[in-house]
């Protein structure tokens, strides 16, 4: 089994009701800092300020009335938890979240106004604990990303970003299991374009792009990354397959290039984003990654939630 | 003679090579905060991050070469200058900004590196400056707002608002001396729409509202505001009158409304603006300005020139 377009396309119907068409747009005023034609597709201003929740309402729609009263579980950095206690809340049944102790505390608090129960973790134990309390509780267990229903979520964005930028040439997706970018190229490649799909990791953190040299499944040490969405070590056995297949390339992004992306979007294109959302756009800027002058260029803004205290990083960084 | 619909739709072509059609766009994850439709017309994504640049465009391409050849001359707190100085520099001719002392230094750079020539002047004496300027040396002045040419450039975000958004209901515009709005109601109200048209301007600086109160132009005291923005003292001979015909009502935003107004479209709607663009955002939010829950409301963002650092006055306010 794997993701099919018509997975996607199905998941686009299903999640219409409960999410948003996010706008595209052209931002000319970056393009002489990019050197490309530089379009954002912006799940930034997303419900729930993030993309996750395509991926999740995609899992709940799917799931029997039984599953639905018994409830569900995840573990999250943030991003995903809030999606997953806002769709919750929706469809008015029980949400548990296992965050991780490093996740910024404005986006624990959001998880707990939609309602949902939150239990502390590390990044390491996460998974092990949800899948220890989901089968004793019999709660359904949604992973961020390796799993072929939120793929499919988030796949929609693909097929958005064919109908609204039908002559894209290059698209780059922040990586950090691969749910997106998996769902993305999927989209992209089984609908016949002839878009180039890119992931972009931080360079602390490169698990595709070492999984991918090594041509299978590799854990790496993270060595520090501000990009508090992009924290995981090792691909997902479900991800990790499509991204092989389809992915033209995978790029990393400097700590330095995140900031000056983050920045660069903030002053230049008046748009507000994660630092993990601008791991492509700072790494275009910083000259980690080439790209064509006559090419459109399209960046997923994968988030915009953050604390008006974190801009405080980015204080001191030059883009220009 | 007054601004006439055709004015609009002749500026809309004329101008099209040189300036963008900005982005109309709904902000869902505003209108719990707003309590209405809220959708917003992003003219800080306009090239020189400011609505200034279509009025000035407009003019230019109405000289004839003898007047390009002399060059032209502008006094402006900012935006405008930089429209000036972009502008000439598009058409290869020479540009002098007259700049209040009040501005802030990134505003001043920017008109610099375009090739224009700054002289420091102050809000009370630049146009007396200029004007003298002008007759001695031949300059084409060209007016920030009291000149149809201007209005009718700015007047076609009014048709671009009608195009994107055909049944609006509300739109709100910032007013400082009152081009923009002038320009948005005439093309509104000549063409057909039966949209309400609103200028918002500073509590501290109500020359508008004191002037339709009293029925005649009336200069105010500026009692300080920190829109960098709206600073005019007195409406124009030539936008009030229009004022006074097309815009349905006039209200004022507090100091404590455009900033809450600024950080919740920041954080929540993800956009950046000058906090003169958030006066109407602002008095909605704050309660100064009350809006119906079924309407569509439009609000005009006038610019997105601002420094980094003036994101700290923001930083401890609440906007919730």
């Amino acid at each position: 089994m794997t993701l099919k377009l018509s997975d996607i396309q199905e998941a686009q119907t299903r999640i219409a009701p409960y999410t948003l068409k996010t706008p595209l747009l052209r931002l000319h005023n970056l393009e002489e800092y990019l050197g490309c034609e530089v379009y954002v597709k912006l799940e930034n201003m997303q419900l729930t300020k993030a993309f996750k929740l395509r991926g999740v309402m995609n899992t709940l729609l799917q799931l029997s009335d039984e599953q639905l009263k018994k409830g569900i579980i995840a573990s999250s950095s943030g991003n995903h938890g809030h999606a997953i206690a806002y769709g919750a809340k929706m469809l008015g049944i029980k949400a548990i979240v296992a965050v991780q102790d490093t996740a910024p505390t404005f986006k624990k608090e959001k998880i707990l106004e939609h309602g949902a129960e939150i239990i502390p973790t590390t990044v390491e134990e996460r998974f092990k604990l949800t899948e220890d309390l989901a089968e004793e509780h019999g709660y359904e267990l949604i992973h961020p990303f390796n799993d072929y229903r939120v793929m499919a979520g988030q796949g929609t964005i693909g097929l958005e970003i064919l109908e609204q930028l039908p002559d894209v040439d290059q698209i780059f997706v922040p990586a950090s299991g691969g749910g997106i970018l998996s769902g993305i190229a999927t989209a992209v490649k089984e609908s016949g374009s002839s878009a180039k799909v890119h992931g972009v990791e931080p360079f602390n953190l490169p698990k595709y792009n070492v999984s991918l040299k090594n041509e299978e499944i590799t854990k790496v040490e993270n060595k520090g990354t501000i990009a508090d969405g992009l924290v995981t070590v090792v691909p997902g056995d479900k991800t990790f397959p499509i991204v092989e297949k389809y992915v033209d390339a995978f790029h990393t992004a400097t700590e330095e290039a995140m900031k000056m992306g983050q920045k660069l979007l903030l002053m230049e294109g008046k748009i507000l984003a994660e630092i993990s959302s601008s791991v492509g756009i700072g790494a275009v800027l910083n000259k980690e990654i080439e790209v064509n002058p006559k090419d459109k260029v399209c960046f997923v803004i994968t988030g915009g939630n953050l604390g008006f205290e974190q801009l405080d990083y980015i204080k001191d960084i030059d883009y220009k």
